[in-house]
């Protein structure tokens, strides 16, 4: 039998190919996914970091939002990644110059242009209702017309396999012409995900072997459930350029998951897709990319997910602690995620006191105080908790258990009146919050456009009396996460508040089943926090 | 080229498998899932009903609430499916007559057990402390034991692909034994979920090579995200009998999600797993086991999720409805699943409008009602509506454009107040509401742990006297989104509320700047549409 798929462990990398992340064009066509101009500049940040070489960031003819994206970022030079604008061939019939879609491709100020161009007979007979010669006129046309205008090139082989499988010379034919006009990568996309990772690594080997002077790419989509594995399959089989999504969102069933698609071929086929370095940054990358795009990580997910390196049966817990490998494909540290034992003593001890000993230094490990933390932590993480991006009130938490804390205020009470009909001021939402600084009292009222802004207004006013700085101060985020929405309305709700001077920039998180208490929580830490920093005396 | 590989379509079937369901077993393994054995008994139904061949349904030994079930189903005669109790073998030096795992697996009424023993030699040494020949003499002396006490035995060889990787005839060598023995079936298992498709696929032709005359089975782990992968490769190797859990759950990463492995073999390789006409109800079933396990199934998950065949992008809806097959790589019909076109900004006229055609089938592109319909969706949109999965919101819209809506009760008026500290009963919200049904005023009050709850509690009471039917039913999801959250908490705050009466389940959206209120709309719109649904009169 044939050895050379037995993998043991993998040292030194043996290829490398190049990752274009459509999180921010594909991605956005998934149920529920709807990204803000400054959603996706944030995801794009993310994603250079992480060291991919393209980001496909939208479709400019076709959504004035992703043209504002692309006059948001001319001119910005990121690390790594390049800009790629998203667009069809131009329309049959109509000469390329003047096609709008093509047009707006032009004027998006990104270095290299992805189109889609159909490789389906059937597609191109029955629903765009044209001729084969007008098809390839269409694709050839429109690349050499962006050639011409100093574009680089990707073409995205829309249902190729479908039409590979249905008609193998008129798909080719497709990307013939493609190829002829100057394309450098010919993108074979499983636009249904209906196919399965054999045929999709024996059609890409036929399509490499015949395309040798360009790159040929993968595009699967997860409708069978496979497109991790049809992708991997298809790498196996000479492609060198892999497209998806980072969390797999997408239309239907999604996209390529290339979260998993990284890690799968970088740590176990020694595929480099981005810098070695950087893959320690998977989980936590991966969990803000989620977060901006208010979806919630499956705990499941490989790799990346809370459960992905958590153990309940005892005897693969009792496994791990024998020898990790024994229960373990990857460690976790080599995707930056941690081992947890559920229902057990032990977890992420090492990881949290690092954290802690950023607020005490002389934390170790024996300490009778890490534990008091630790126990502390877990029943906060238990009450949905998780300080992820919010540091600042982790830091809190440690402060109050090790006795380092002292109120800057007291809340004496606040009530907030949400009423409907509200009078002709246009706000619906009153406040009134008393506290108590050192000995004295202070009463503030507000009122807002919701409760929790005439809250933050009239904690803001009753502050500021004592503590000018806070004026300075304003919310720029506010974030709502239902947690167990299994209990729906009396399920618990954290939320994360951003603040800033105009300069630094902080997050708090506070956790209720009363959207208004865990409002209150964070809008607490959040000034507490900035007290504490600036050094201001109580 | 090898054409074996291509599928356009199946006629008939061309062989089968067996399919055993470890969802109670392995699938409880799975963090976040807790199954009683009222659960335990209701999931047995609905496998049977699907016509799964083998019931994996818990460990005897290691789990009372399993012993329990066991007794409860003795002398149950179910359809299709036979049970299987799960343990390991004897402990090493321990006689088989006198170890109490094996015992466990007599007392259980079940006519077959499934037994694990190592086939990794790494975890022989080191982590059993054992030698090669003890591991054999476990494995066998437990399967004849088992076997002479007229059980019928299936063998799990844990961690079968690394240890066939690290030592093949360390790896044979144990299955030779369980075969000896008279196991009827040799499971291979990828118990740490590292093997990719393609080594599974080879391993599993070379065992299916070497043991002709028992059956070879095949059990993945998801951890690379290609469980569903390796299942089919191996059944395309020659596996004949295919162990997951039904919806993937399981520890870490979970199990093979069957009801992708059955949709893909049954539907798409004339592989047989359950009866044909039962490919129907898969959806269905899936769903209320998903109910039942208290998990919810992720939309976009293959086959049986909500948006596994939801159209958003314009172009796709308007190709699926020109030719369904263009875009949907099977029907929605034959998994019992539905087709959906999102509303959102990239969503095609043609979608819109045939939804609107479900209020009023006379409407046509050229209605001027249409353009109405459309410039109002424009403007909500703008608001920061989405209609997409909120399609009941989406259809209130369309009555009261068209004069087709009459509400079902007025409000008056409505007030929350949050308080802290609140009184000792544990609530911190108060909401009262006045509310007029025909010439007849209504007025509740009710509290709750947070405001919204404290809301719905009141209406539901308010309208309790009119219409008896709203007692039925309930919110189960509740989720809240902050647009353009650069404005932090003067944001539009976005509410989808899901609700249910035991049987439909339908979702509504609200958009606010003031949370409650967009709840309160939300709120409203899922009783109104329940209420037009059932043809309840005003």
């Amino acid at each position: 039998m044939k050895g050379k798929l037995f993998y043991l462990g993998v040292s030194g990398m043996q290829r490398s190919i190049e990752i274009l992340d459509s999180t921010l064009r594909d991605g956005a066509q998934g149920e529920g996914i709807s990204l803000s101009v400054e959603d996706k500049l944030a995801i794009t940040k993310l994603l250079d970091s992480l060291g991919v070489a393209y980001i496909e960031a939208g479709n400019p003819a076709s959504n004035p939002k992703d043209m504002e994206y692309f006059q948001q970022i001319s001119h910005t030079a990121y690390a790594n990644a390049s800009i790629v604008a998203f667009g069809s061939t131009r329309r049959k019939g109509v000469p390329v110059e003047e096609d709008a879609n093509v047009q707006a491709l032009l004027e998006a100020d990104a270095p290299i242009c992805c189109i889609f161009g159909k490789s389906w007979k059937l597609h191109v007979t029955e629903i765009l209702g044209t001729t084969p010669e007008e098809n390839a006129a269409m694709i050839g046309e429109t690349i050499a017309y962006l050639r011409e205008n100093g574009k680089r090139v990707f073409f995205d082989a829309e249902h190729f396999f479908d039409g590979y499988k249905d008609d193998p010379e008129f798909a080719l034919a497709a990307l013939q012409a493609a190829a002829d006009a100057g394309a450098e990568c010919l993108v074979l996309c499983d636009t249904n995900g209906g196919s399965f990772p054999d045929e999709i690594g024996e059609i890409t080997a036929v399509v490499a072997g015949r395309f040798e002077s360009v790159k040929v790419g993968i595009h699967c989509h997860n409708d069978c459930g496979m497109a991790v594995a049809g992708t991997i399959a298809a790498v196996q089989a000479g492609a060198e350029h892999v497209q998806g999504t980072w969390l797999g969102f997408g239309e239907r069933c999604g996209n390529a998951n290339l979260s998993n698609v990284v890690a799968n071929l970088q740590l176990k086929r020694g595929i480099a897709c981005i810098p070695a370095e950087k893959l320690s940054e998977l989980t936590t990358v991966s969990r803000e990319i989620a977060e901006i795009a208010n979806v919630r990580v499956p705990h499941s997910q490989p790799f990346i997910g809370a459960s992905a390196f958590a153990h309940k049966a005892g005897m693969h817990a009792d496994g791990v602690l024998k020898l990790s490998r024994s229960f373990e494909q990857v460690s976790p540290e080599s995707v930056g995620n941690e081992r947890r034992f559920l229902m057990s003593e032990q977890t992420g001890r090492a990881a949290v006191l690092q954290r802690m000993q950023r607020v005490c230094p002389e934390l170790t490990r024996q300490s009778p105080q890490t534990q008091v933390i630790l126990d502390r932590l877990k029943q906060l993480e238990h009450d949905g908790y998780q300080f992820e991006g919010a540091e600042p009130s982790f830091e809190l938490v440690v402060r109050k258990s090790l006795g380092l804390y002292e109120p800057y205020f007291e809340l004496v009470s606040y009530k907030v009146l949400d009423e409907e009909p509200g009078d002709d001021t246009g706000n619906s939402a009153t406040a009134t919050i008393k506290i108590r600084v050192g000995g004295e009292l202070s009463i503030a009222a507000a009122e807002g456009d919701g409760p929790v802004h005439a809250l933050d207004l009239a904690l803001r006013e009753a502050l500021s009396h004592f503590y000018q700085s806070m004026v300075r101060c304003r919310l720029i985020d506010y974030k709502v996460r239902v947690m167990d929405s299994k209990q729906a309305t009396a399920a618990n709700v954290r939320v994360l508040i951003t603040s800033t001077d105009g300069k630094d920039v902080w997050t708090t998180v506070g956790v209720s089943t009363d959207v208004i208490q865990a409002s209150w929580l964070a809008l607490v830490d959040s000034f507490e926090y900035r007290l504490i920093r600036d050094g201001i005396e109580r």
